[in-house]
């Protein structure tokens, strides 16, 4: 038996032991997870330092690296958002639908845990403790695969969460981290069929596509932003300028940050360079340009057919320049990672169109894109940002974590 | 570019010309659609005539060409299926969610169509019409590779479809039939990810397996049905008789038929003479039990390990006695195909935990596993029934055939 087959056969079996598992149970054992997260403190720091030391020897970025320190603020946070996922409504057993059908047949659906999922992802360990709660919020097992930097960290903090289920006599594997980081078993995996009903990869788009390629497993795709702003021949350009510098600078490193700018030739004369003055006041931006937009540009540089296609995630913006709503449209939808895209404009018919055509999770009018959050939509949690199409779009909450059941209850009925 | 390249490309430009299309639209499109395959009936008789020569010439059974026969009676009865779909409600544009937000968004979730559908199915054709009439009331293309038998009846059943969309003023290229039938361009539908949403496989077991296991595009399995009906030692052995009669032998070949007897031992001895005798006198069952059971039933044989994991689609039956309501329910958990799975009893407890326990889209307490269908449960259609988990389980009426999108709008809010 393989080392991925053996981590499924106890996911699957944690589960079924899962199952029978009420809200208020479920709810008093993340309430012990997040004391014991804060309790173990200073265990969580002293591995997370040996992380902290590898990058250093490896000399990953001063960015990179904080990505991945924990501090006792940081775990004081992680654990507050077990807390709050305690707190949140309880999707399993939900009656989607319900009614007496024409035979006679009491017919009720409702919400049911998917089983086992998994997940692979980079980087931050606050992903691992996130994404437990939520997979054990509504009754799935999760496997956790986390990249090789934070593995100390993640090991850490799964230890101490599978204590406290222990300890409120739940089976702790529930949660499991995948402690070989090796391709070899993150590919095995992706192969489990037999033991894992859902993959979710977070992480760059490498990753992401590499997953998406291999796995035989069900994936939901998450988290790739191409995202555009179009700013339309009746846009309130103030309005733009600061939209796309919010967009663009608030944040440059996420998903939801946008990282091209589509612009009606009617007013890019005016817009162009008044945004590039209005970033330069606070964070220069560098502008890889169609011939129009560099010529209006100061610094812009020639942008190539693979900058529209870039999730630059810098300081880096494409821009492009088009002679009608119908071109921008076009554009967005020939480019778009299918994340969020905006338009700003005050022309209402433009606005609807806008809407109803381009074809991504979050379509804005006169809002940045950095609004696309599971927590800022109200969803109260967030699992990822699907990209996809199938089973959940846009920002996933608990809801994205479950499946349904058809209960029927007769009385002998038969099928003539 | 390749075949299947031209159809995806010239399926995603259908799609989004379809995007714009209202409510209204598209059911007087459908009912040009019903008038015209009633119009063409003897078009259609004369192309469907030649797959059923070539049927005859393959020696294909009796059963397996009425399957592929059309008759005025039963073009009548496609036709009518299609009006049937401009009757449904329209789930597009349909609100899942709305709300403002904290910082003064309007937050609006609305149901949309998923784009390009993809479908590969066995012999009936009509499933070429069906699968069309869902699709293009969720404003999705369709791409329809059916089977090499009944290719001449798909492509005039598929031409007939284009000509009442022209004339409607339709790109007709929302449907689509894949005309070479080759497994080769089978498999390159299946790699086809730039250019399908979805994937549906409907026919055989075997099918289906191919299908998930080759198709990048996300799939839908659809059933695959092992159903077991469990008699409890609490069950009316009246009604368990019916059910189980009912469940096998009134269709045996659909997916919703029984396969498996679960049957426990306190009730064992008394009931399995009992339906086997009222089986002999309407339909002999051939049983494969295991050794109790074989004691019990005078015309059994010994069940193999892969009797009890077969969908027979015949008048056969796998019997295991088990001794306790758990060991049924682990039983059924290691066979299910996760379809559709009964319970005999009239023990509420027995019941529920059943219900809760058995992993499967429909578990019935106390009537045939034949009910599960989407009309029959009321979703006014059928595409498929789902055996999986993501997106859709159980019947897939045209909800199924649909994302969602969040619509945002501000009046120029930027994230803090």
């Amino acid at each position: 038996m393989t080392y991925i087959e053996t981590l499924g056969k106890q996911a699957k079996k944690a589960a079924r032991d899962l199952l029978s598992l009420s809200t208020s149970e479920k709810n008093a054992l993340l309430t012990l997870v997040t004391k014991r997260l804060v309790s173990e403190t200073a265990l969580l720091l002293t591995e997370n330092a040996k992380d902290l030391a590898q990058a250093k020897e490896n000399g990953i970025s001063e960015i990179m690296t904080d990505r991945l320190r924990l501090t006792p603020e940081r775990i004081k946070g992680i654990a507050e958002g077990v807390r709050q996922v305690a707190d949140l409504e309880d999707p399993i057993g939900q009656v989607v639908r319900g009614y007496t059908n024409l035979d006679g047949l009491k017919i009720v659906q409702k919400r049911m845990p998917l089983g086992v999922i998994a997940m692979i992802f980079e980087s931050r360990p606050n992903v691992s403790v996130d994404a437990f709660s939520l997979a054990f919020k509504t009754n799935n097992a999760i496997i956790l695969r986390g990249g090789r930097d934070a593995i100390n960290s993640n090991k850490a903090l799964v230890m101490v969460i599978r204590q406290a289920l222990e300890d409120g006599g739940v089976n702790p594997d529930v949660v499991q981290l995948v402690e070989n980081t090796s391709h070899v078993v993150a590919e095995d995996l992706m192969q489990a069929v037999d033991y894992v009903d859902l993959l979710i990869p977070r992480g760059g788009a490498k990753l992401i596509q590499t997953v998406k390629e291999k796995s035989k497993v069900p994936v939901i795709e998450t988290g790739v932003g191409n995202c555009h702003i179009y700013v339309d021949e009746f846009a309130d350009l103030e309005m733009a300028t600061k939209i796309v510098l919010n967009a663009k600078i608030q944040r440059p490193s996420v998903c939801n940050a946008a990282e091209s700018l589509v612009v009606h030739e009617k007013i890019a004369e005016q817009f162009l360079p008044m945004l590039e003055d209005a970033a330069n006041e606070v964070q220069a931006i560098e502008f890889r340009a169609d011939e129009k937009a560099c010529s209006l540009l100061k610094t812009a540089v020639p942008a190539t057919e693979e900058d529209y296609a870039t999730e630059f995630l810098d300081y880096i913006m494409s821009v492009k320049v088009v002679s009608s709503l119908e071109e921008a449209i076009a554009w967005v939808n020939t480019y778009t990672s299918s994340h969020s895209e905006a338009i700003v404009t005050r022309d209402l018919v433009a606005a609807e169109k806008f809407q109803d055509q381009v074809d991504a999770a979050a379509v804005y009018v006169n809002a940045s894109t950095r609004f696309t959050d599971g927590f800022v939509f109200g969803l109260g949690a967030e699992i990822g940002i699907s990209t996809q199409k199938m089973h959940a779009r846009g920002p996933m909450g608990l809801e994205a974590l479950t499946s349904t059941k058809f209960y029927i209850n007769g009385q002998g009925q038969i099928r003539e």
